[in-house]
Order: structure tokens, then sequence, then C-alpha cells
């Protein structure tokens, strides 16, 4: 079994860590905050730290989960003890360890984690990136502990992947929360909206986004549009106008 | 069994036709188009026509589902027979009735209709206005024959029911679609996105929305947000842009 280190305890960090619990064995899980370091710990079995310093030395892989902006000084705080060193971002390069690690690379699940809601790790769609084609290898074997979909992708391409799921996962939600915004002001309750949101979605199973768009953009009918900007305040009312742009030089090409 | 005349052929009326076929005698279907009609009511064992003169003049029900600005020259084009006349409009008026008819309202289903991705009518939200409280009651009564959610709802209220629709249904799709361009230029396939989109309206269930927002602009990570609009093109940097400054907005409140 391999020995693992989590750095970190934050919503990615947490989920990786419950998947990886009974395919190795973790041994330590680091934190800032010794509290956070504790809770997940207790729960995957592990010692917790909030020292840097205090790292064990020799566990087989390190995974660094804490915010994009802090991997580098994580890189630099410990030194290269020889391990696989991965971290979990989709929008940082492979390069951040360069010159400081020998064996290092990328394990960046494409999925919106949080603590509340553990997704399904064996369905996400995990993205790799080694430092050269021996790590590579090695780490996809390691993704493949988790989960049955993995793939290679440049650093490049992972950036496209996270790109891409700002729009479909937090830009899509933020509408929801925009028409829970709307209802509000008439009183009514969002929970309306669920089963159409799910049948949006259900039909992606078998079309295009681009082949089941409906409503009044996609039909081109600019009565209802001007009669829905007229009922529009704040920053809704920008946002209804760019996006019914948007889909109606698509809908014409 | 009521006798219903179905006045229209497109996603609306053939999902509603096929919930009733049951429930109902659908004695014949209209559409300007011939072939419409008949590929209609072949399915619901009903007559077909593509003139409104020939509408049967002793059905108990005759639903109004055209193109909204369609509706009142519909109306006009028939005279009252005192039977219940109802549009399935989301965002037209029952005044659109006035003077022209006695019994008559709105039959709005809340729902993305597509003639291939039948929904799940018993759960589809109904939301009904008669133009007197018997109309109404009788409405809601008939609503209920197809779906177990039916709410009563004025003019005003359904058209913020639309409202929010686009945003939660139409603007969150063309999010998807957006989502598939930036994978498309990098060669990526779309269908990674989908475990993370099932998560995203998975979490709908229990957290609102706005509790569930993840991302870039939800952390306030200004550094990510311009390495992304860096790579954006077209009309997909203006809305990166707009919604990001738009989550922020709410994010900080």
């Amino acid at each position: 079994m391999k020995r693992v280190v989590m750095i970190g305890s934050g919503n990615v960090a947490t989920s990786l860590a419950l998947a990886l619990k009974d395919k190795c064995e973790i041994v330590q899980v680091y934190s800032r905050t010794l509290a956070n370091a504790e809770s997940l710990a207790v729960r995957v079995g592990a010692l917790a730290t909030n020292d840097l310093k205090d790292l064990v030395n020799d566990a087989q892989v390190y995974i660094i989960s804490v915010k994009d902006d802090v991997i580098a000084a994580v890189v630099d705080a410990v030194p290269d003890n020889g391990a696989l060193w991965l971290h979990t971002s989709g929008s940082t390069s492979v390069s951040v360890f360069d010159g400081k690690r020998r064996r290092c690379g990328v394990l960046y699940p494409l999925q919106s984690f949080s603590k509340s809601h553990p997704a399904c790790m064996s369905e996400v769609h995990f993205f790799v990136e080694g430092c050269d084609t021996a790590v590579t290898r090695e780490i996809m074997a390691f993704a493949r502990e988790i989960s049955e979909n993995v793939h290679e992708a440049s650093s490049q391409d992972r950036q496209r992947l996270h790109v891409a799921a700002v729009f479909a996962c937090n830009f899509a939600n933020h509408m929801f929360t925009l028409a829970g915004e709307v209802l509000g002001e008439a009183g009514l309750p969002f929970d309306t909206m669920l089963p159409l949101i799910k049948t949006t979605v259900a039909k992606l199973d078998n079309m295009t986004p681009q082949e089941s768009q409906t409503g009044p953009a996609a039909r081109g009918d600019k009565k209802i549009i001007a009669a829905h900007l007229a009922t529009l305040n704040d920053d809704k009312k920008d946002i209804y106008q760019l996006l019914s742009k948007s889909i109606m030089s698509r809908s014409n090409s």
C-alpha cells in the first residue's frame, strides 16, 4: 500500500483523501489550521500537522491540494525527498515544480467538490500530467485507483478544461442563482425550477447543448426579449441582453 | 371524458397532447402545416386540419399552443362557442381573450419541451389562471389530470416565472454550449463535463445555488480570472467578465 501525505484540507483534499483511504495508507494531513488538519486526519486514520517542517519524509506520494497561489510556497518550503509530488490545480502549470522536484506532476479532478456533498469519485474525470513519460504513467496508474476516467492532458489543455468548467458549472450555477432572485422578487419558491433544470441537463445525454437550446433568444422572439428586459433591474438586465445576443448569434449561423 | 381540441403541433402542444390522450378524448389537432397536424393527430387518435374554419364546434376544451405572437390571431379567427379556451404561454397575459371568450384562461407548463425528449408530465409544475374564480377552479382540476404540481399564478407572476426559466434553463444551457466551444477549440470532448454538470445540479436538492457556488469568482481569485480572460475570444470574453463580476458582487454581500 502506498503511503500518502495530503497537504491541504479543503474540498478537493477532503474528497481525494476519502476516496484514497481504502486504497492507500494516508499517513499525514497538513493544514495551516490545525483543527482543519485534525478533522480530516481523523476521518482517514492519519496524523495531523500545521507545520510543513513536520511532514514525514518517507511517504511515496505527496498531494498538494491548497489554493493556487500557495502551491509554489509549499513546494519551496519542503525539500525534495525523491517521492512523487503532485498538485491538483486546474490552472497551475506543472512548471511550478521546475528545478525543485525530480518526480512530480498534476492530478486534476474535473469536479466541483463540496465537503457536505461528496462526489462519486469513480465517475470523476481525472486529467494527469507528469514531468516525464515514466512519471506520467505512474500518476495515471495512481489515478486509476480512484477513477475509471483517467486522461492525460498538458498544462495548456488543463487550463482549457478549467475555463470550460467555469462556464459549465460556476456560470450555469450562477444562472440558477439569478433565476432564484427573479422568483424571490415575486415571492415564488426556487423549487418550481428544479424539474425544468433537471430536464435541461438530462437532454445532454443524447443531444449537444446547441441542439437542445430553446427559449425566446433561440427562436429570435424579440418581442418577448424586450418584454423580459423591461422587468429586469441591476446586472440581470445586462446579463439577459448579452446572453440573448450570444444565443441569437449562434442560432443564425 | 372531456373532448379536447389541440391548436398547435409544436413541442408544448405535442407534450401536452401525449399527456392528455389517456385522460381525455383529443378530437382534433390543428396546425398551419397539415403534415405537422397529421403527424401529431395520428399519435393521439385525432383528426387533423390546417384550417381554423374547420375546427369542430362541440369540444369542451380548446388549447391554443402556438407561437406567442399568433395567439391573438387564432382567438380572432374563431368565434366563441362557450367552451373553455386556454393558451399555454408564459409571457402572454390572459387579457388576450378579453371581450372574445366568456370562459378562458392559461395553462402554463413550466418546462423545456422537445419532441424527441418527452418530459415526465406528472412532475411538471403547471401555473394556471382563469378569467374568473369558477373558471380558475375548472382549469386547476383539468391540470391535475396531468400533473401533481398545479399552482395558481397571475399573468404577472407567470411572466416572472418565464423570465426565471430563461435564466435557469435557456441561459444555463447556453453556458454548456460555451463550455463545449472552449473544449472544442482544444479538441477535447464535451462529455468530460457531464459528471461536473450533474453534481452541480444534484446539489440544488439540498442547497440554494448561492450556497453551492464555487469557482474563481466566488473565491475572488482575480489572478485566475485574468489568466482565463487572456485565453478567451469573441463574446465568451465579455460573458466571462460580466458573470464573474456578478458572482463577486454577491459573494461580498
